[in-house]
């Protein structure tokens, strides 16, 4: 094996690059901005340009570098092309992978960024010394993605491990933005927590605060602090991720059940009550399966790209 | 390779047996009963005996099998330890597979019934020329085996693929005979159809004949000629089952969806409705997933038995 390796996290807004050492050492990163213009042509050439000028300056030998993992948001099937970039202006497939690797001259892998982070994270944070996990991300929407055998479980359609569609919550009227309604992400995302929000306030505010003025991590503070009805908002938020969460391990049985994004900083207050409706609802075999805030942050995204051309040599 | 393989498949009333070929031609099968009594002590010894007379019979030489694969009705770890068994009588964990080769001198694998099943279809039935699959068992249970890049998941419990037991119907109230409520099962395995039946002929019958003395069939039968109360039933058995297999595919993404067991037999007057509701619930990049009937019928399990011994070599 060489020595190094890259890991190139394309977000919406920036780019996090990460040059690490192939045992999971996070040696150095920075960011470049993501420039969208121009159907988001400048993206891949952006990012060839920044890793060149990094081994050029810090006098990495090309030789000693495994590979670049680049991470999108959007989907990727199982062959590394990407399908859908609408977040970052491309339109139609893109072979991203060889454009990088014909920049670059180094050998590049092509991953969803929700399942790049669970791999970041099955490597080198809370799921290290587990093979199988699912990682549930909890911010304006829900992400997710699955490893299996310690690597990411991509799907036929590059859609595996989308489970914020997944059609849990029949009773829902209102459409998701995936055009389906009863979406797992319609209720457990932060958004889907402020619609529970407004179920319980039909009056539009809670102790005089309008609702659109909330968060949920306001209504976490509140709710800690005695006041009722957050306390009920939080009860039934924890209640239906619980239960989806366990319809998740039933199907996928994994070892542990990790969570990020934005919500989970409410920590125990939140995983607490969301063990208990999983217990409720799981297949008993999986019953104990931990249920544990994720740990590498925004982080997680650039270890699992790095970590993907290692799994994929 | 070497030049044969033997499936074992052990259920609760005959243990089928078959000699394949190591390049899938099934030459020959038989069963023996399954002696259920002194807590299943002889199960395994009736196997072994019978393998060892079969190849002693017709001159097989040891050194040209690759191995048993054996499935079991019944939870199996990671590591090919069978957890429960309770409908062959073993109590507690069972080392199956160590037993069968210390009798038989082969290497044996062991794998949960469902499991070895979908692994058979997708060797040697409607799922081959794949490598990721969900197969789906409407018996009297709901059985179900998830394949990926061409093996089990078996899953961290041994329950990966229980897909009976997600809670997908929040708005039941009885309870499962798992322990929760609401599993996939309740309404998707026969017995489920006929608790739809109940629902819509409150009066227990149905055209005069008591709801006890109907089956699935029947009631595919009469409403294929023009029974609208029966036409109902179908329509909402498979407008859940259709529900159901979108929840699945939406986290796995698998390539092709097998359908097997009795309900299957229905065919498309049962495969058009579910996949006409599987399209309105399943996240559009699998929206296109074949839904069609498995083929193997019940030689599933021996195939994907023999398969087993190959994919673990």
């Amino acid at each position: 094996m060489k020595k190094y390796v890259f890991g190139a996290d394309l977000g919406g807004t920036t780019v996090k690059l990460g040059f690490f050492r192939t045992d999971g050492a996070l040696l150095n990163q920075w960011e470049i901005p993501t420039v969208k213009e121009e159907g988001g042509r400048q993206i891949i050439p952006d990012i060839g340009k920044s890793l060149l000028a990094f081994m050029q300056r810090e006098n990495i030998p090309m030789e000693e570098v495994e590979g670049i993992g680049l991470d999108v948001p959007g989907a990727v099937s199982r062959e590394g092309l990407v399908l859908t970039g609408v977040n970052i202006g491309w339109e139609g497939e893109k072979d991203a992978a060889s454009e990088l690797s014909a920049i670059t001259d180094l050998p590049v892998v092509c991953a969803n960024d929700a399942n790049a982070a669970a791999l970041g994270e099955q490597w080198m944070g809370s799921g290290k010394n587990t093979e199988n996990l699912i990682m549930v991300t909890l911010g304006t929407g829900v992400g997710a993605g699955v490893i299996i055998g310690g690597r990411i479980l991509a799907g036929a359609h590059g859609s595996a491990g989308e489970v914020g569609h997944t059609a849990l919550f029949p009773e829902l009227q209102e459409k998701c933005g995936c055009g389906n309604t009863g979406c797992f992400e319609q209720l457990c995302s932060a958004r889907g927590m402020m619609r529970t929000a407004a179920k319980y306030a039909p009056s539009g505010s809670i102790d005089g605060v309008p609702l659109e003025k909330l968060n949920p991590k306001e209504i976490f503070t509140a709710a800690g602090k005695g006041n009722t009805l957050c306390a009920e908002i939080v009860a039934e938020y924890a209640a239906n991720l619980g239960r989806g969460l366990a319809v998740f391990a039933s199907i996928l049985d994994p070892e542990v059940i990790l969570i990020g994004g934005g919500i989970s900083h409410a920590g125990e207050a939140l995983l607490i009550p969301v063990r208990e409706a999983y217990r409720k609802h799981v297949f008993y075999p999986a019953a104990d399966t931990p249920i544990i805030r994720a740990s590498l942050g925004n982080n997680a995204g650039i270890y699992g790209c790095a970590r993907l051309v290692l799994t994929q040599r």
